[in-house]
């Protein structure tokens, strides 16, 4: 099967769409949780969130397969069912109905649906909504990455010129502290992160003084945030190929850098291996300078940052 | 001075158009931040983001002190002058004009001005409006505390029916590494930021498996999430009394515990010693139990916290 320009835009069309009405139902559901404030009543946050979680994905496979009935698509699902199935070149949906489901839960509004769409075996159409900040993000192959924010018109990403980025020193860093909280997760990820955060000149012993380190809770939103130019450099360790599919083709759309652990080529390719891989990297578009280009930029900036954190394995 | 119920409804009118005046001065900086993306350009972003600084409070000072002659103000500029002014009885504002500046850089979007009025040594006032994401919080002592999205109408706070909060491992914390990134504070804060997020299960000591922990870059944002249901404690080492004033009274209306150090007696009283104290700790609303009523639940989280995080001295 051969997906022409034209399809893509059809798709964007429809997943836009789509992902507006899974934005009402977490909406929705967010109200329920708010207002299940009662302990008496019989059902806690805990059910809803899942109820809620099985609802969106629920819209989601039935609009899509009744659409799209020749698309494969992967979800929390396909691997909760202990086969991974391998990517094929055929068209398939990589969908996270609820990113930052812990945000969910707490009302914090940093939440959203995450549609991507991969195509032989790489992403190339990516749909982010948060309807708390009603904030949509879209990116497709070729075609630029764009925000539409509210009811106005869409800005192209990244939102400012692409601006260089000397070094770590300079730069605001995602992270997360993630789900996994074993002792060896912890210490490497609480490690690393004082280091990026530390200054070598007041003792903290390979300290980079980044100018700060943000944690929003959702993936998505991180690669999103990056492709806006908000924050320099996302990383991350544990995350599923729902998590970042949709956000990896809009970062790279917006001249992000994207890959994966610090072993893999610097070829800011999202290959199969870095999709499943569990270890993400993306960093904003860097303008050229006179002594370097962006991209060559982004290149020493990753080494730079996988020379400063410890790269443990995700469970 | 005696100020009644009438003169705080015509200082937070006032105060809040100045605030969405200050907003678009926030916002208008952050377009000239944005366009000087060619290093080649005479003003860098350090330069421009000084400059904002400086316009917004300015502005912010000429508005207030023509509106309320007889006010005090405090701000950044009192305190760099080396002495530091005791609180009187009378009215002061108590101003940040840019609050997240590290976030007003990068252009991520949560930056705010806060705006407080101290009276009788208390904050008794608060506005704090983030122009990036439209966002209004305001409290009044006595009057509640409200949240006020783009042009919709104000809702009360917090959004949601205060449920339990039955133990920290139930908890979404917002931490932040802050603007000191000496050995001794880097080591302290990201050893509590381990146990708050470890789980003692799988090895690490004192670990609370808190739910997550979130980053946001502002301390008055912080504040306003807590008073607001989405996070549900916020604590901060290093913060001026400009940072935490407006949002400590919009936290107290919304039900929020507001204290600082763990030395402070649990009194829920922003005096001048917890206003002026760098160290700073809120907890949302708790709804009663059965067994407990809400306001002791939010004592026994602020002991399980404090016993939980290194207090460190701030520099």
């Amino acid at each position: 099967m051969e997906l022409s320009t034209q399809d893509l835009h059809s798709i964007l069309e429809f997943t836009t769409t789509l992902a507006r009405s899974a934005g009402d139902l977490i909406l929705e559901g967010s109200q329920a949780i708010r207002s299940s404030g009662n302990v008496d009543e019989k059902k806690n946050s805990v059910d809803l969130v899942t109820e809620y979680d099985v609802k969106v994905e629920e819209l989601v496979k039935r609009e899509l397969s009744s659409k799209y009935p020749t698309f494969k698509f992967i979800g929390e699902e396909s691997y909760a069912a202990g086969s991974r199935p391998p990517l094929t070149d055929e068209p398939t949906f990589c969908v996270d109905p609820i990113d930052g489901t812990t945000n969910f839960v707490h009302g914090f509004p940093h939440v959203c649906i995450s549609l991507g769409l991969i195509y032989k075996k790489v992403p190339i159409l990516g749909v982010i909504y948060n309807p708390f900040l009603e904030q949509l993000y879209t990116g497709v192959k070729g075609q630029g990455a764009y925000l539409t924010q509210g009811k106005r018109d869409p800005v192209k990403l990244p939102l400012a010129k692409p601006r260089p980025l000397p070094s770590l020193s300079q730069a605001l860093i995602g992270i997360e502290w993630g789900s996994d909280r074993s002792q060896d997760i912890v210490r490497a990820k609480g490690d690393s992160f004082k280091r990026l955060a530390g200054n070598p000149n007041e003792g903290v012993q390979g300290g980079r003084m980044a100018h700060s380190l943000r944690s929003l809770g959702s993936a998505a939103l991180n690669f999103s945030m990056v492709a806006q130019g908000g924050m320099d450099i996302y990383w991350e360790i544990g995350c599923w190929p729902w998590d970042i599919c949709a956000g990896s083709i809009i970062a790279q759309e917006a001249g992000c850098f994207v890959t994966g652990s610090h072993s893999y080529p610097l070829n800011n390719e999202v290959t199969e291996e870095v999709l499943t891989g569990r270890k993400h990297f993306v960093i904003r578009a860097i303008g050229d300078t006179e002594t370097e280009k962006g991209v060559d930029a982004q290149k020493r900036l990753i080494r730079e940052f996988y020379e400063t954190v410890e790269d443990v394995e995700a469970h």
